[in-house]
């Protein structure tokens, strides 16, 4: 089967997504994501025309929301009643048996014998996916924390291909706090798989953390590269742009001159202005610094330089003060748009996890393939670090059982499988000595060349010398002489 | 076209409401108003018939409850649910995004684009307009602060008309709060304009507010008399009367005579006797005061009169002390007729605003005139003073634009679009003075010739000394000496 | 009409349960329970060949929720989607008018006048009973304080039959708290009317209160047996059993030699094990108990024990630490089946009072008649003194009126109508004694001879001597020389 895709004629193939779930933004290839798409201007289009959808009939959907929320909340509900679903809901920890002290594995397997699919939004980072391996029905992430909010990503990526018709090759600009944001995070790696070249311009104090920029560097195959200070601070940008990734794909070799390729780069126009909500109480400690100052509001004097002509300005709402009233009516602006696309791409992604719709997909290669990590599982007793990571909970670290993948061996960096946070653990070992000679049981630095020699198998964890030597090892010479007490 | 109404055979019009939003009540003609009742008695019928209702069908409602109230919300939403359609709800600020800093224009717009109608009910005084100026959808006001609360009002004249088959020429008795209670305020005004009477019987303290009485002579062209202190406490009433309203279709004289007239006017018997919860916190600090004590709770006893033989017995609920548990049962309490009728009436009007439905509206002239009161754009800077309007909170003020009915001339009286709060300004200018000498620009006492003369075009009004001349005016002869530092 | 029923024909008549409502577990005979069994298999077949289910289609269930629930509200709420239905739902005592002083009564008339049904958890013991009274429509008890949850009752049963074909002649353990647990009262009663055997196994200091043992006896019939203290500790069981409850029809007589049959009973096996969440503060104050340390968690070491071989093992969930998630594959467990067959139980209950089906019942006799007490009207002050009860609550006590059910006479004891909390009451008089001989106006101790003499239509019951007194009476000889001050 062929159907017409961007201008050309490509193959392409049914593909369901029933019964998955989606947990990261990563769950879904971009071919995938392209099937949502399609079936949501189907739906737009049924929904223009009164057309009675009933995708949805005879089907509930569960709706399980422990953090505020107005507009991702409602959307998802909104979506499930235009398929002629059900909606059950449970708002707020207080008014739930989570008060009582209950695990989210038991909350999942419970709601996955009253409804057919769910929805969660969770302050613990990677509550997702732990509802999402209990439950039995496909588990669609509404945020988790600061770790992933994919469905916010979709309808992001939908308006962007809505007015441009292709996301690859586009420039967009991500402004504000590319820090702590889900929702740049998730929307980060979905352009980057699409083949577009982000700008990033963070509200001074709020960059791009480390693990993001190695991430894009070592997964997605592109660049990142950091236009020069002097450059930085040039009058006839209006925007602090602090750095650039180019997608692999891309021509242009910007590491090499990197504050002329802007220049050049920037001529072009940005395609999109992805603005995010800046935390003012951030800023109060740093009275004085002049650049916290002048970060720029985004509004109609700020879009009226060349590169902004036809800039598409976006937000995930809501806003505060960072984007202002006057843009509302401008013919650039996207943000209420983006948010009503919310529906119909929340109604495609329903129907196709539920089963009740099927979407073609083109058969393109994906630009960043998957990388399969080896994984360590955490024997003898390691925990993710992170204290919002759901694994470490009270309620819920007698039943999860911790699992990390090896992004890295040099330094050896461990990801946690449930929030993905990444870090570098201090010491390791060899489950493999000669038994009975304590002598070689020895632990190292994990930054010693036995990071690279002990094979996954063996390989053992430790995040201090202490608990090392709780499990009966002694330091080698490869402690780095900064053994813990 | 022809259908009987009242005994009589008149001309109708099939009227739509298709796309309209309810936010006032003065937002519908008596006309529409009895549209809406007679599709809710034809609802009814359906609903009695077991008549399967699709109206609703494929639509959605979004339930906005900013405040608490289980009555209100329930009786929509089952009005929605009866008609077929679905239901998106928000209850409570502080599991919203409103949590967020977001502005109600934001909202409305994201709402707007979820569902085919909104429902809102909200502690700012002028919300629901500011959520129907943006939403793009009807939007029906289900209270907002102390302003208004339209559809307890179309409940309200729905089972006085049902019992009596009119509302023109009828005498109501509202009873208890007259002050703070949205209900009775858009009820007041309701009743004027089919022509009703009515006898205002506060609570002592809880008077009528000045600024209606004098809305109900200036606009509804009616009588207010207040009948003789010793009259008042006239031992033969049981009932504590403090000033009674006339319609202007009435052939009585009442403010020639009104206390001989009044005692005439009540042999014939109250209609209704509309009854409002009292708040007992109000009393504590005027102890000893002996009317206070002895404002008498509605019961059987009180009911024995003979003014009182048919009287509808009536409460918006919930009530606490000030309505007897022995009235449930006699065949004159209405109050839960009421709230049942709720479920009708809000069918009827869900069905017309979404264009559902169509109903014949009499052709019959209004009692009561609209008025088309000149605007003030509120320059230089005027805010309005009521520190609960919609217009003067944190996240509104950066987009809202104040606007001022000019109410009166004479004392210059100012009436604010959205919270319809009423008030007169300490000082005036005009923006028209000789350029360059600034001798001729002067500000002026609001109470003095001046705020008949300037052209509203010219007008400028300044609420303190001090802000006239922070733009630059000098005070006047007309300042009347009691200029502020 | 016959149908096959536990492997034999049975006569059995249709029986509706239109318009009834489900207060407790009493309220349902156990051929009514059967034919919600029935039906629910029935449902559950429709369910799972996706046959559309249409008897909720245009009716709207009120889902009223003032405690946290997840489990119970959105089991009801799916029931209500899975049949067709419409669901409105207030959660939470903040957001309602309930916050207003509403009370009850009011509440349930104006629910009952939006919706055809209502279902309420609420944290007053009775108030179920109370909407029921007052609403209109089946009302249906989804949890009043420490009271009753009889749709918990009802899954507990029907996972029971579903697994076993039958309850009678089982042998269920109850383990965990068994003094608080309103699910716990539910089910004793319901498994003594089914003629099932109880073993009770309270945590330390959590025992079955005396009140429900003695109602076991005198009006189930059954015998209920504690073992010797010494076979109490005996190491070859690994559960602490407090005491038995072995149903009529039941052939042994466990009375005589309670230590020796309960070996050989133990010996067939526990049918089921019911356990329930232990709240750990209550053992805070009893450190060093030794038996408290070692109160068992429910485990798969602890069910290798012959008697379990075939245990089902059940809990109403949420469970904290008393059930370890180790049992959650194995196949005996069937905590998350029972939370599952929620839906199709409700589905059934609700279809059934709602009218929309119908059910046949079998003609059995039932093992436990009902019993009918005579009523004490609570003349002339008598309120219940439970706390927690509804008709005591200040927004309630205007227009409840109190009734006692007189369940002994020696010694006295009144059971509330509405919490069911039986009490034995101080004092005693006779209404009839010779008029105007004020030494005949005597008030007698509860204990004494006069309680059973005394004609319950001249029967005046007092908590205090000082009340009887207030009311004019006298001490007699039979105060028991203890009257209070």
């Amino acid at each position: 089967m062929t159907i017409p895709l961007e201008g050309r004629r490509v193959e392409v193939e049914k593909v369901t997504l029933a019964r998955r779930s989606l947990v990261t933004i990563d769950d879904l290839s971009t071919g995938e994501m392209e099937a949502v798409f399609s079936l949501a201007d189907g739906m737009s289009a049924e929904l223009a025309r009164q057309i009675p959808i009933e995708s949805g009939r005879g089907k509930i959907m569960a709706s399980l929301f422990f953090e505020p929320s107005t507009r991702t909340r409602l959307s998802f509900e909104a979506a499930m009643h235009r398929l002629g679903g059900g909606v059950i809901s449970a708002v707020d920890v207080g008014a739930t048996s989570l008060a009582k002290g209950e695990s989210l594995a038991d909350m999942a397997r419970i709601v996955g014998s009253y409804a057919d699919i769910a929805v969660i939004r969770h302050p613990w980072e990677g509550a997702a996916k732990v509802i999402a391996d209990y439950a039995g029905i496909p588990v669609i992430n509404a945020g988790d924390g600061g770790h992933q909010h994919p469905t916010q990503t979709l309808l992001d990526l939908y308006t962007i291909r809505k007015e441009r018709g292709t996301i690859k090759g586009l420039k967009i600009a991500l402004w504000g706090d590319l820090k702590y944001g889900r929702t740049i995070h998730s929307l980060i790696f979905a352009l980057a798989k699409f083949g577009a070249d982000i700008l990033f311009c963070p509200s001074p104090g709020l960059e791009l953390p480390e693990h993001i920029i190695q991430k894009l560097i070592t997964e997605y195959g592109g660049e990142v590269v950091k236009p020069g200070a002097s450059n930085g601070k040039s009058k006839e940008r209006l925007f602090p742009l602090d750095a650039v990734y180019t997608t692999p794909t891309s021509p242009h070799q910007l590491a090499m001159m990197p504050d002329v390729s802007l220049e050049v780069e920037l001529k072009t126009g940005v395609d999109a202005l992805y603005v995010t909500r800046t935390q003012k109480e951030r800023f109060a400690t740093d009275e004085g610094d002049e650049l916290k100052q002048k970060y720029p509001v985004v509004d109609k004097k700020l879009l009226k330089g060349k590169e902004f002509r036809r800039t598409l300005v976006m937000h995930p709402l809501p806003r505060v003060d960072e984007l202002a009233y006057d843009l509302d009516t401008d013919p650039r602006s996207q943000y209420f748009k983006q948010a009503a696309y919310g529906v119909p791409v929340r109604m495609a992604l329903l129907a196709l996890l539920l089963g009740a719709r099927e979407s073609p997909v083109s058969g393109e290669e994906q630009i960043v393939p998957a990388v399969d990590f080896p994984i360590y599982h955490g024997k003898p007793g390691l925990r993710c670090p992170n204290s919002k990571c759901v694994s470490v909970q009270k309620t819920e670290i007698k039943y999860i059982e911790p699992e990390f993948k090896i992004v890295n061996r040099q330094p050896l960096t461990l990801r946690c499988i449930y929030c993905e946070h990444g870090f570098e653990p201090e010491y390791i070992a060899s489950s493999e000595w000669h038994e009975g000679r304590s002598a070689s049981k020895k632990y190292h630095s994990a930054r010693s060349h036995w990071a690279q020699k002990i094979k996954t198998e063996n390989l053992l964890v430790f995040t201090s010398a202490r608990e090392a030597e709780s499990h009966g090892f002694k330091p080698s010479h490869y402690t780095g002489g900064a053994a813990e007490k």
